[in-house]
């Protein structure tokens, strides 16, 4: 089964590395781009049936750092065994 | 225009840092992780109407090292002015 997490900073935290892209885009002349954030993109294979709250509890005690990001989990297919 | 990029290493590429994932996920009990890959997650408000070439010309000239990643770019929101 596979499971897309994707880890982004919580509103309002500043985001330096994205600051530094959105600097760095402008300076390669792009327009238009008015805000840039940067996060993680977790990919995991588990196996069948693993729970919504194991991966919850997961992304809590390693993936996320809950005092400052925000984590959603999705669940890409579901294949039956 | 909100604009979400996954970037992800190229199937095949070692991914140390997804490695070192698996392997504390494991040390912390959690059972049934086969595998796990880590990205980047790029989200942009750009300008209504920016092109997805512009775009593409964004990863491939600084947000992707395209020699070892891949790109995907996902337009969110495309509310008419």
């Amino acid at each position: 089964m596979k499971v897309r997490i994707h880890v982004r900073l919580k509103p309002g935290v500043l985001d330096p590395q994205g600051r530094a892209v959105h600097h760095a885009l402008e300076g390669l002349g792009f327009e238009g781009v008015e805000d840039v954030r940067i996060g993680r993109l977790i990919e995991m294979d588990v196996a069948q049936g693993t729970s919504l709250s194991a991966l919850t509890n997961m992304c809590e005690k390693l993936l996320a750092n809950t005092v400052i990001e925000d984590f959603a989990i999705e669940t890409l297919s579901e294949e039956t065994a």
